[in-house]
């Protein structure tokens, strides 16, 4: 039996992981740098929890857990009679994976908010599993890096934020631009043009302007019976300045006695001054009117993050949320949260050559056996030196010393270490750095003498 | 709708966290110490990779994720019309979670081993998931930390083995004993008292020596029907010397002619040697004779390890076996591996109070909030700091600073700053220290000169 990898799925052998980790720890650095605290659950979840927060097709793409034992007898006889695949699912299976981490995570607050302390910020770095088609970079398990913060409607938290992408992506040393919208001025657009019963359609199409250009915009509002009186109210969204304020002012403008708009627009302009104010430049941060992602979740801010120069969708995306718990019953948590998409940093990250070529896997030296009294006296040394920290192993045969050198070479081990009889008899220790070939016998005293335990 | 978690799981808030990831951070320096290196693999394989491989009691507890779409229309019509959910799983089922990482490891081993260095050595630390009945202390998702050696049969493994046990443990700051046996010589003792085909019989009646006495063990053998005589050759079992080379010695002469068993006591043997020339004391490691652990599985070294004073199973176990991917079509690839039970090290830490009273969260500074232009300047300063890699926050709301103080209090947050209209006017900034009371007003420059980059 051949064994192959389930559909959609990946190994991740050790330079991959060592570049993942690399990713992680600069965003969980970060994530406590602005003082979110970590929370994890579980992989699985009730059925229950999980159905009907995703939309059809979401609920389509959970992955369900069939019950154990004998399931089939607790199923329905009409609904099992019928071959009924999608009524049967919730009578043989009550168990789900973990389909995003909001969810789960609005269950978490839902199920403790008496203990916690608001405003409660909480990051969340953990697999999520959807049985989507598997596509070039599309993959049945991966990986989303969450930070929200709940019980809070200062608009600090955007600036805050917006602080958190731009900083943990200049760490990445990854030059990003970050997309700023608001909600409510979409709604405001909607209202100013008279269609607001056709926001989303609007929106979505509004969204495509960078790809379909004007033309395309008009042609799909005019698809969707939106009239021309409405779509010459919004032409002056096609010739938005470089300005961001200029835009805004323009906006306060039209909405003179639109509600909605003036507190989206007044919310965006806070944090884009503020913003300013701590030095952000305003290449980095953009107010882009026609980022709606997401839309029917947002309320309030909404955020996207584009690598420059790379060929890739948005690397990150959030927004602020009213009523992250009232599903399950709790209300008035209102929230902001933002997301950081592993995958796509990762391949942002080949993309411009950021992971270095060589990786250390960490290994610093080989020990070549030359036979058990060696390998003995080695493996004091080899003890020693993990003491302080120095990761080091002994090759386990007493083989030729070629073999011995392939493996170092091919596990990415920079020195190899001759310490045979003779170097045993005088005390001392030979090293061959692998890349330069040089070899240096030094005394045991000296070798130890560069570290420090 | 009030939620709940799914039975058997259980959320991570932050302190659990921060203290489990001690515990993970622990063993994942001293397996790159030690020269192992990552490898994560899926969270779900394709089913036929695990079923067969726990045997039948394991393959009910392996978690089958139900297709997508129209399973039902895919099974077949008599299985369906007879409800028979065990063959229907494989219809209806391709997949399944995790239920170990040796079995995704032997399939990552059986499709990689063309490209890979041998000895390959590789550590995993990843979440595992069980149809197990709940119980206290034991979970339906809990991690698995392994570290293992696959392609040598050189016994240098099996001592790095007891000295990265030893090692992880001691940096843990948890007392254990590590048990060793050999399943050779198990074997060995079988053939020796003519009971070679109740071998298994044997070793779980002498399992239990700790538990139920050498009577217990009689008691047993004799209801497995193993006679007298035979029982009576191996009463030397029962008082076994609390020197290990003078048991060694015993086994020695008992297993003239034995091979197998002399063999095994050879294994066995050079291990011990090795393990004190390196200065491994000898209460730290034991031959325990007793210890028969996963027998069918492992065929030499076997290890478990206890920690001292704590009532607990095992706090790790492992041992060496052959063949590794055999079950995948790909033969000759011995090994030797070790596990680490995070769950149990965890309870063992708290046991002995070796977490810290006040888990720190991380957050050094609460900014209390006096207002906008406050909080602007405020958010400069944490910039600054967070720059530094100090982390901050400011509280989001302009409320009773009562409210801040209670926020920074129970977010384990140990100072609390304020930079109000006099601070900034004068460029100073006051500190309180939340555990002292102590408060103290110093130069912004001198506050920074606490911190360099």
């Amino acid at each position: 039996m051949k064994p192959s990898l389930a559909k959609g799925t990946r190994d991740f052998s050790a330079g991959e992981v060592i570049n993942r980790r690399q990713i992680i720890n600069t965003l969980q650095k970060n994530f406590e740098l602005f003082g979110f605290q970590p929370l994890e659950t579980p992989s699985f979840e009730n059925l229950s929890t999980l159905t009907g927060k995703y939309g059809e097709e979401g609920d389509r793409l959970i992955f369900k857990i069939l019950n154990s034992g004998d399931y089939a007898c607790k199923a329905k006889e009409e609904d099992w009679n019928a071959k009924n695949s999608q009524k049967l699912i919730s009578q043989i299976s009550e168990k789900a994976l973990r389909y995003d981490l909001t969810v789960p995570f609005a269950r978490y607050v839902a199920m403790n908010h008496g203990q916690m302390v608001f405003p409660f910020k909480r990051y969340q770095i953990q697999p999520v599993w959807r049985a989507d088609r598997p596509q070039k970079g599309r993959f049945r398990e991966f990986y989303q890096c969450d930070a929200d913060v709940v019980g809070s409607e200062s608009l600090w938290q955007e600036v805050e934020l917006v602080q958190l992408y731009l900083k943990s992506f200049s760490d990445l040393k990854i030059p990003v631009t970050l997309h700023l919208n608001n909600r409510k001025v979409l709604s405001g657009l909607a209202e100013y043009a008279g269609i607001s019963d056709q926001l989303i359609d609007f929106t979505v199409a509004l969204d495509k302007l960078d790809k379909i250009g004007k033309e395309g915009v008009i042609k799909e509002l005019l698809e969707k019976n939106i009239e021309q009186t409405s779509i010459d109210k919004l032409d002056f969204l096609f010739s938005q300045s470089d300005d961001a304020l200029q835009n805004v002012k323009q906006l306060k403008a039209k909405f003179q006695g639109i509600e909605t708009g003036t507190k989206g627009v007044e919310e965006l302009e806070f944090v884009l001054i503020k913003c300013m104010e701590l030095g952000i430049p305003s290449d980095q941060l953009k107010f882009d009117i026609t980022l709606a992602r997401g839309l029917d979740y947002y309320t309030g801010a909404i955020f996207e993050v584009k690598a420059n120069g790379v060929e890739m969708g948005s690397i990150g995306g959030g927004g602020r949320y009213d009523n992250l718990t009232e599903v399950f019953g709790v209300k008035n948590i209102p929230g902001i949260g933002i997301s950081f998409g592993l995958d796509r940093i990762y391949l942002v990250m080949e993309e411009l050559n950021l992971f270095p070529d060589n990786t250390d896997f960490g290994v610093h030296y080989l020990f070549a056996n030359y036979g058990e009294q060696e390998s003995l006296e080695a493996l004091k040394i080899i003890a020693q030196l993990r003491g302080k920290g120095i990761s080091a192993e002994l090759y386990p045969e007493p083989t030729k010393l070629k073999k011995q050198f392939t493996y170092a070479e091919k596990k990415g081990i920079p020195n190899l270490v001759f310490f045979g009889e003779q170097e045993i008899y005088e005390g001392k220790i030979t090293v061959k750095d692998l890349a330069s070939g040089e070899q240096k016998s030094t005394s045991l005293q000296e070798f130890f003498n560069n570290y420090t335990a």
